[in-house]
């Protein structure tokens, strides 16, 4: 039966996940939203699907056996939706519970990789360390590029925007379902234990030694501060080496995601080319 | 005399101007805002400021002198600001017109550079040709780290976004007042002058080769396509090489921003280590 009404009791929850990072926490999902994202969720994790009338029907040939979901009205899926021209499909999906060895890399599924030493890669660490990053289009671009560099995983400190907010998760186009990450409460504590596991830390900061000439090919994190105000002092101070990424012109500064390419994408050709 | 109602002339127009691109070509102006671009604004271009009255007391000090402007009611701000939380501070500046020899490169006010060899890159041409970018931060981002990474010039299909939007402008973080760029009615007859001028065409395409082992310190130029669909195959085709950036897991591309990134300081990595 049509859900039809926005008083119904999982439409009510659907906006409240929306809206609501402590919610997300608390029933510990989130929500992923159109038909591309929705192929890509992980069977195991998807809890329900919402989907609008004509959507169920372009869906049937290629919906998969057994799975929950629910027809709604399309004035309800506006309201459910974050986007402007809503696809018409929206599922709650389970959220991934990492430890921090999780980041150390593991075995990728590389069956659409292009054709690379991905081995190597995978037994060598590569980490990025995000701080108070805020930007949900900076953070959901830094995964997808993370994935497609081949870093293994992502350690945040409590601060940076929640990898669950919708804007995020569409953002990284399918990597938040692949790319591990954790968030640290005391992140001064969360990149000792990276130190611990013998992983040089650079920080990223305009002060540093220019970053060409560091060997990146061993196990390596990349420190990537907020978008206003960079690295505080104090993680910066925990580094192995600053690093610097030359810059001409007069721009003052790289945006975060950007730099984070940079640092990822040379770890890469170093990698790649061995 | 302090502006106090949106139906002033001077209003309405900033109003259009925020909307139209139409509006902004004929009249060879575009919106900046906020404290930190004001700054940034060459002063033979500037038209004409409007700041709040509050802000008028806090720039006094670093007012430059004999600048045209006018204080409007923080309403009437509201109105015409493209933010949500508005700095107080809109100037109307002057578009700069290039011509296609402008993106070859020159000299580069390099006061805030990082000790570079910036003589030798600034003699070589590097240049982006952008094919029907659609979103605004991308074309921000990428003008902001197009003049980091020293590009001399952007070329882009006319069915580009506007690079006079509001988003793009904000998002370049003040590079639109630097980055020569032109939009080509015809863009395989801006190529095909390109290519005139020896420089060799590098097309960023999920087929091509891997893009390390190219020397990026020659004259060059770097293909960017559309978001969603990439390089269409009438400009795939013009270039001397198709390039592709290495990706693991199972990423199918990478954002357009990100692409153009890891290719321009590819370049840049090449050119500083000579």
């Amino acid at each position: 039966m049509m859900i039809t009404s926005t008083s119904n009791q999982q439409i009510k929850n659907i906006i409240k996940l929306q809206k609501s990072n402590k919610a997300r926490r608390e029933q510990q999902v989130f929500l992923v939203e159109g038909i591309r994202m929705f192929r890509e969720i992980p069977q195991q994790y998807l809890v329900k699907a919402y989907v609008t009338e004509e959507w169920q029907e372009q869906l049937s040939e290629n919906w998969i056996e057994g799975e929950t979901y629910e027809v709604v009205s399309n004035g309800v899926f506006r309201e459910i939706s974050d986007t402007q021209t809503p696809q018409g499909v929206l599922a709650i999906v389970q959220q991934r519970v990492y430890q921090r060895k999780d980041l150390l890399g593991g075995i990728i599924n590389s069956e659409n990789s292009t054709e690379m030493t991905e081995c190597r890669r995978q037994e060598v660490p590569c980490i990025l360390v995000l701080e108070n990053v805020q930007d949900p289009g900076n953070l959901g671009t830094i995964l997808r590029t993370a994935e497609g560099a081949g870093v293994t995983g992502i350690m945040m400190s409590k601060d940076t925007v929640d990898v669950y907010n919708s804007k995020v998760v569409r953002s990284t186009m399918g990597a938040i379902f692949r790319m591990p990450f954790c968030y640290e409460e005391d992140i001064y504590q969360g990149v000792s234990w990276l130190q611990e596991q013998g992983i040089a830390c650079y920080a990223a900061h305009l002060k540093g030694q220019v970053f060409y000439g560091y060997d990146y090919r061993q196990p390596c994190c990349f420190f990537i501060g907020n978008e206003g105000n960079g690295l505080t002092a104090e993680l910066t101070a925990m580094a192995n080496q600053q690093i610097q990424i030359p810059m001409v012109g007069q721009v003052e500064s790289l945006n975060a995601a950007t730099a984070a390419t940079v640092l990822m994408y040379e770890a890469m050709r170093q990698r790649y080319n061995g």
